[in-house]
């Protein structure tokens, strides 16, 4: 009598196809029940871990003829629940797929496995001159990045991965390799499958190889710090400097709690007020002309004080602000975590959006902050809750949500970069209208079986 | 006994919907049976001149119910044959949805109707300081111009209609209008349907309107005209100034016969060689630098000269050749007709595909000159041939499947702007591979009934 599962069978086969790569430990399967995010864990049955194409179309194509989940993971790094295998099955993990597989710095270009890291990737380039932009923060694989459609910092100037991915290899749910796109800067031939694929956090496929934009590292780099009276203030500072025309490579808002905590974690003594910091690249005289023009536009917009460098010990100092701010946050009440909000609004309705967010937390039992890439209008909300506490939970939990609620209403969407996972599933809806029956017929056309990261995205919103 | 058929079915219940806005004169539909191609005509059944989005959905409710055709058109400048309906039924003509919706210069967009054109949008943006920036040449409409992808000189800094459609409203095959995307400049949230609607030429609904981006109009602005010994000179030169930062705004490339035939129609006296026009944007003090810092870099590549100008009659002198192209291109052979071909490959490639179409033009009866979008390495051959002559038809069309047969060898793409429409179909699977089984799976899934501009991209091409 045969009492194999389909799930049984499949890592028999996979066994057999990858050996040690494929993992049914304990260890290895709780490493990849969870991700950063505080939703509940579920372990995955196995875990491959594939290096090529091919075995990635093996592992599909096994799930796939019995019926049995797959689950892209990247790096782990997700917010959002994206890689918890609530179903089970088998989690697909691309850290052995690490290999730059081509540089090519005529077409401002780079080929990718997967699983390499951003971090990784500038590394190899520093002899060309050229850099991966897209910066989210933690060291997230390329392949998750642009799962996720990812962006971050510099996301203003050089766009996110919407515009940083220009071809993709995927492995479709039926085990088919295709390429998507090709590596000519544009094309108007066929449907778009690349930019379908960005952002489908796993549920059309897997994605295997990427062809990715590459920018010239800046000759020159000069930085502002520029703290204003009101949010309101700084934030048509930004909107005055992005119509001039200042081609502004990062413009980071911190709220002045966020400027507090950095203040009492790095002894530092900067106006507690919401502040700019801006970053530019350029020539050297291009980024000192940069710098003198957002001075004028911010001092007419009532700054408080504005300083600028390109001196880059100075530029360190100058934005120290930001690079301490995770660890000042976390500082700001011992042993307390931050839960995080995500949202980007049109830019016209970003002032008072932040506004409302800020007396939200007011209101609120809880302290946080708010920090943003305005450029974008993106912006996050940190709550600092106690892990042990469901009250503060409950309550980080409903401000969150009413934070996306305010951004839906305003024109804006539920998540500006940290995507839909499992924790916002509930707003596709609200957000999209009858876009997504559109976007559940697709899924069901290239994935009847709903096999590819099953519970997420393309079928579970609409429950 | 009913002899109605299924097209003057929904005649009869669109003229009731629409009265004069459903035309079925022979003129009319003869305007709406062909573009500017050669390809051959077909007349549609009716031409209906919506207004609203309502009655859109309308006509294409009716159409699904009856199982009809429906072909959207714009200007009517596609150069590929996409709104030739080629089965018939009713084209879908937007001339009258020509309203701009909303201007929202803090958030750097506008919002219109399918039918405005990207003149009409920039003379309504005056005011602003600001523009839309895709520039196809043709005063096409907004809504062709995202269904083809299109894009033009300005695309290497500001990007194509995929950088520049931020959301759309689109009737889909089963007459629902929904919308995809939002006014936020980025998000993380669901399959990026917007992308999916730009460049379905018409095959997976109809757009009912756009929401645009938009660009500060430059304070200054430089150009140069600098002609080279060679091609690969003049292409590792502009491969060099983008390498090193020079956000040029375009740049474009013009053949010596190119240039000859200006000089012959314009009585000038450029020299003839291979030749790049640069324009750049910036402050006064900015674009001074770009023209001086692509000056050093072309003289590096043995340019033969390099003049540039930031004044405004010196620069529409510079120009002239760009300008003066069409009407001198026109003229060397009165009487003679222009065929053209387009594709996009890999800027480290475009040397060489230039090289081979020149070889190849020499190489036949035909004469012909190259212009190019360099920057994006995309570039256009123009054939001039007897209207009357089948064989000048058949050589250029033979020339111009082996340029495409050339880019997809070098990694290319069939098209950088022009779009697939029917004279492309062949090319489809040949660049896309298993990639159009995809491709296939979303038109049915989304168009189950085939009604939307059948005949075109989604269902024919794997025939």
């Amino acid at each position: 009598m045969d009492i194999a599962t389909p799930v049984s069978k499949v890592i028999t086969e996979l066994k057999s196809l990858l050996g040690d790569r494929l993992a049914t430990s304990n260890s290895v399967r709780e490493h990849h029940s969870h991700d950063t995010s505080r939703l509940a864990p579920h372990l995955p049955d196995a875990v491959a871990f594939p290096r090529t194409e091919e075995e990635v179309a093996a592992i599909v194509s096994a799930c796939a003829a019995h019926g049995v989940p797959v689950v892209p993971f990247g790096a782990g790094s997700s917010m959002e629940g994206h890689t918890i295998p609530i179903r089970g099955g088998i989690t697909l993990d691309t850290r052995e797929m690490n290999r730059i597989v081509e540089i090519r710095p005529e077409d401002l270009l780079a080929v990718v496995q997967p699983g390499v890291t951003r971090k990784q990737l500038n590394v190899e380039l520093r002899e060309t001159g050229l850099m991966f932009s897209v910066d989210p923060g933690a060291d997230a694989s390329i392949g998750g990045m642009a799962s996720t459609r990812g962006s971050g910092t510099t996301s203003v100037r050089y766009g996110t991965m919407r515009e940083n991915v220009l071809a993709l290899r995927v492995v479709t749910p039926d085990g088919t390799a295709i390429q998507t796109g090709s590596r000519a800067r544009k094309s108007s031939t066929g449907y778009d499958l690349t930019h379908l694929f960005v952002g489908s956090e796993g549920t059309l496929g897997v994605i295997t190889e990427l062809t990715v934009r590459l920018h010239p590292i800046p000759e020159a780099v000069s930085v502002a710090f520029c703290p204003f009276p009101t949010v309101a203030q700084a934030v048509e500072a930004v909107i005055a400097c992005v119509q001039y025309g200042i081609p502004v490579a990062r413009v980071e808002f911190l709220d002045e709690v966020a400027i507090a905590s950095v203040n009492n974690y790095s002894k530092l003594d900067m106006p507690v007020a919401p502040t700019l910091l801006f970053e530019f690249h350029g020539t050297s005289a291009w980024v000192e002309e940069q710098a003198k023009l957002a001075e004028d536009i911010c001092t007419a917009h009532d700054a408080i004080s504005y300083r600028w460098t390109a001196d880059t010990d100075e530029r360190n100092k100058l934005w120290q602000a930001r690079h301490d701010l995770f660890w000042a946050t976390k500082a700001i009440i011992p042993g307390y975590d931050l839960y995080t909000g995500d949202i980007c609004v049109p830019i016209s309705r970003l002032a008072e959006s932040i506004t409302a967010a800020r007396a939200d937390i007011d209101a609120s039992s809880l302290k946080g902050q708010i920090i943003g890439h305005v450029g974008d209008g993106n912006f996050h909300t940190a709550y600092l809750i106690d892990p042990n506490n469901p009250v503060h939970l409950k309550e980080a939990e409903e401000m969150a949500d009413r934070l996306v609620e305010r951004a839906l209403k305003v024109g804006g969407t539920a998540s500006g970069e940290h995507g839909i996972g499992m924790a916002k599933l509930k707003f596709m809806r609200k957000e999209h209208g009858k876009a997504v029956d559109v976007m559940e017929k697709i899924k069901a056309a290239l994935d009847p079986k709903g096999i590819m990261n099953p519970g997420k995205m393309g079928s579970e919103w609409s429950a």
